[in-house]
C-alpha cells in the first residue's frame, strides 16, 4: 500500500482548512509533522493561522512533540502542489457528496501513488465517495471529532473498493499520530459515535420543537448528569453499574419492560435472548476482571476528578 | 405546603435502600442530615451500610457538611416509623407502577401533614402514581442519577394533582441539599435526561443487535469522543461551536439536509423556521455574551482538564 510506514510519515497534507480541516492542521503540527494545507477560500490562510494560534496554548498543555512548530505549516497555492510530496492526505471539505466525490478523485490523481487519502466526512459512506477515483483502493474514511486536536477519537472505515491494507495503514498511522482509533469492518451511515450522538441530538430537537424543554435544560441535563460519567466510562458500562452487583443482566431483566415505554421517539429493538447475552457478555469483557466494587470506586473517583477538573467542587452544585 | 422551610430541614426519610435509595442515603448523610431509612429486604441494612461505607471516602473528597456522619443513619423497623418525624421523604422503590402507587399512598398516610414526598422514579409520570394517595398535592418526582451522592442532577416535576407549591418546595430543598435542579413545568415520559440518554441507549442496542458495533466500540466512541465535551458543555452548545463563527445558525443551515440521512433509527423533526430559530436563540442565551473565541477557549481548556483528570494526558491516547 503506502510507500511510507506509518511511523515514518513526516509530511501530511490537509485539504480544506475550516473548523475541522484547521483542527487537523493544528493536531498534526503539534505532533511534529510538516503540514501543507490547501483551501480555495480567499481568506483561508488568515483564518487557518488564527485557528492554529488560538489552539497552540492548548496544544502546549497537551504536550508538543519534539520539533513541533506552527512554522512548519505551509499554505499551497493549488491542490496538486499541496499533495505533491505528501505521505498522508486528510480531506476535510464541506459535507457535500458531489464535492467530496470530485475532490477525492482530484486528490487521487495528484497524490503520489499508494499514499493513503482519508476523508473527514461525518457520515458519507466511502463507497459513495470513491466511485469516480482512478485508484479508489487507497481512499478511506478517517472521521474525527471537533476539535480534532483535542478529541482523541477517529473512526476508520473503508468503502467497497478500498484495500484492506489502506484501512489498516490509516488506523496504524492515526495511532502513531496520537489519536484513539476505532476501526469499523463495515460501512454504517453516521459510523458509530455520530449515530449515538445524532440519536440524542434528534431527540433534543424534537423536545425543543414541541416546547418540552429548552436548549439550556437539555444541555444542563447532560453536563449535570450523564455527561459527567461519559467522559471516562461509556453509557453501557455505566448503565450496568446502575444494576448494582447484578450488573447488566439485572438491568436488562429489571428495565427490559420499560424499553417499551415512550421514553424518546426512538423505538427500542426486541430485547431477545441473543441481544441480552451480547450486552451482558460485552459488559463482562469491558469490566475485564474488575469487580463491581472496583468499578464503582473507579466511577466515583472519575466523577469526582471530573467535577474538580471542571470547577464544580467549590460551593454548591450549579 | 411543608411545615418546614427547605433550609431548615434536618430529618430526611429514605424509603427503599437499593442502589438509588442507598445513594440518596449517602448523599443526605454527607450533607449533614439525620437519615431514617426503611427497606423491606431482609439484608437491606447490611447492604445499605456497605454502600455508605464504600461511598464515604468519595463523599469526604467532595467535602462533608459540618456534623455529617454515617452514624446519623437509622434503619426503621417499619415504613410508618421511618417517616413519622421526617421533614422530607425520598421514595426509591423498584420501578413498578403498582408498587410505587401503593407505596406512595402508604407514605402519604404515614408522613406528617404537608411534608413533601418525592419519588426517584426514572420515568413514571406522577399523575399515574398519585391516584390512590389521600393528599396527592404533596407528591412530586425528584429523579436523580446514579450515583445520587455524586451526580448533581435532579429533575423535579409534579403530576396533575400536585400542588405547585410542593414542586417549588422540592426544587428549593434539593438546591439547599447540594443538588443541581431542573424543574419541569409539564410531565414527559422519561423526563429530559433519560429521554436523551435513552435515545442514545436504544441506538446502541440496535447496533449491538445488528452486529454493527460491539459494547466496547460503543463505550469507547463516547469516552474518547463526545463524552469528553459533555462533562462540562452540553451537546447543543458543543454542536454550535462546530459551526465556527457561524455557530448554530451555520450548523443548521449546513447540516440541516443531513438531518434526513439515516444516521440513527430516530427520525428527525422538520427543521422549520421556528425550530431553527429556537435552537439559535437558545444557543445565544446559553453563550450569555461569550464570544465564539471565548467559548472555544473554554471548551478546549475543559477537554484538557477532563483528559488530565481522567489520566489521559500521559502517553499516547488510548
Amino acid at each position: 500500500m503506502s510507500p511510507t510506514p506509518p511511523s515514518s510519515v513526516r509530511r501530511v497534507a490537509c485539504i480544506g482548512a475550516g473548523v475541522i480541516g484547521g483542527g487537523w492542521v493544528a493536531h498534526f503540527l503539534a505532533r511534529g509533522y510538516d503540514v501543507t494545507a490547501w483551501d480555495p477560500a480567499p481568506d483561508a490562510e488568515d483564518k487557518l493561522r488564527r485557528l492554529v494560534t488560538a489552539a497552540w496554548p492548548a496544544l502546549e498543555q497537551l504536550g508538543l512533540a519534539e520539533g513541533a512548530s506552527a512554522d512548519r505549516l505551509t499554505l499551497a497555492p493549488s491542490l496538486a502542489e499541496a499533495v505533491a510530496d505528501a505521505e498522508f492526505v486528510q480531506e476535510s471539505a464541506p459535507e457535500q457528496l458531489e464535492l467530496k466525490r470530485d475532490l477525492l478523485a482530484q486528490l487521487d490523481a495528484a497524490a503520489p501513488p499508494g499514499v493513503v487519502i482519508a476523508s473527514s466526512t461525518s457520515g458519507y459512506p466511502m463507497t459513495d465517495m470513491q466511485i469516480t477515483a482512478a485508484t479508489p483502493g487507497r481512499l478511506v474514511v478517517g472521521h474525527p471529532f471537533n476539535p480534532p486536536y483535542l478529541i482523541p477519537l477517529v473512526e476508520v472505515v473503508g468503502g467497497e473498493r478500498t484495500d484492506r491494507a489502506a484501512v489498516e495503514w490509516a488506523a496504524e498511522f492515526y495511532g502513531v499520530a496520537g489519536k484513539s482509533v476505532i476501526t469499523m469492518d463495515r460501512e454504517l451511515p453516521g459510523f458509530i459515535a455520530n449515530r449515538l450522538q445524532e440519536a440524542l441530538w434528534r431527540e433534543a430537537l424534537h423536545m425543543v420543537a414541541n416546547g418540552e424543554a429548552t436548549v439550556e435544560d437539555i444541555d444542563a441535563s447532560i453536563t449535570e448528569g450523564p455527561g459527567l460519567r461519559w467522559a471516562f466510562m461509556g453509557p453501557i458500562l455505566t448503565f450496568a453499574l446502575a444494576g448494582g452487583e447484578g450488573g447488566m443482566a439485572h438491568m436488562l431483566d429489571h428495565f427490559g419492560p420499560s424499553l417499551k415505554s415512550p421514553w424518546t421517539r426512538l423505538e427500542a429493538p426486541e430485547l431477545d435472548r441473543a441481544l441480552r447475552d451480547a450486552m451482558v457478555d460485552g459488559c463482562e469483557r469491558a469490566a475485564d476482571g474488575r469487580t463491581y466494587a472496583q468499578l464503582v470506586a473507579e466511577r466515583d473517583q472519575g466523577v469526582i476528578d471530573v467535577l474538580r477538573a471542571t470547577g464544580r467542587l467549590d460551593g454548591p452544585a450549579r
